[in-house]
């Protein structure tokens, strides 16, 4: 299966940065965890691993109600929260970004109420990403 | 599926939180995301949501070598990472420590380079999760 929702955007890096969180706050997520992964290799690792994955962000976008309702259904789901956003360079200046599909969820849990959850965080990402592609 | 490794240690939840530290990071893994479920609904929600999830931290435990190899192999395989760490209370003064599965990625992703990444942290993983047991 894909695991994300993806969209090339006509913004460079930083600007679609900037972009996607204004997107995901529209849609009730705050962004609570935030990894720059070059700045991440170039601390651990070293500068060619550094310059091979470039501009990359991991932005861990949560809705508190929706982690509300999903851990009390199910304690362990917090293993699989918060709903990652990605976003990366992409060709000729463009921006890449995909967000993890909240259905993942669904696939590994029997849980009813992770089902409502997910599907409610999925219509909400998949609305982000509407208005990021402009439609 | 199952899409996580438990464990129950007998500690309370601070000392078992710094336990499962020192534990990722002998197998090399860093914590580079934290996320504190009942500070984050106390400041998001309210006291009732807080007292709901109880003491409820997310680790976020990152191997940057494994980390590089695997967004080489599938740049999108961010939406996944880190691998997350759950440590949450317990009855009477335990508490419960749950670590993702990162076969999750393989069941999820087509690449054999995937595949072998999450074999090594999902072996490193269970090998924190093995000390912390004692065995």
């Amino acid at each position: 299966m894909t695991y994300t929702h993806q969209l090339t955007l006509a913004q460079p890096y930083e600007e679609a940065v900037e972009s996607v969180r204004a997107a995901l706050s529209e849609q009730g997520f705050g962004v609570i965890t935030e990894i720059d992964m070059r700045a991440t290799f170039e601390a651990k690792l070293d500068s060619a691993a550094a310059e091979e994955v470039g501009d990359y962000v991991i932005l861990g976008a949560c809705n508190p109600g929706l982690a509300r309702r999903a851990l009390a259904a199910e304690p362990q789901l917090g293993a699989l929260l918060p709903c990652n956003v990605i976003v990366r360079h992409g060709e000729d200046g463009h921006s890449v970004v995909e967000a993890m599909d909240p259905m993942v969820m669904v696939q590994l849990s029997d849980s009813e109420q992770v089902r409502a959850v997910a599907e409610d965080a999925g219509a909400r990402l998949r609305a982000a990403l509407a208005v990021l592609a402009g439609e």
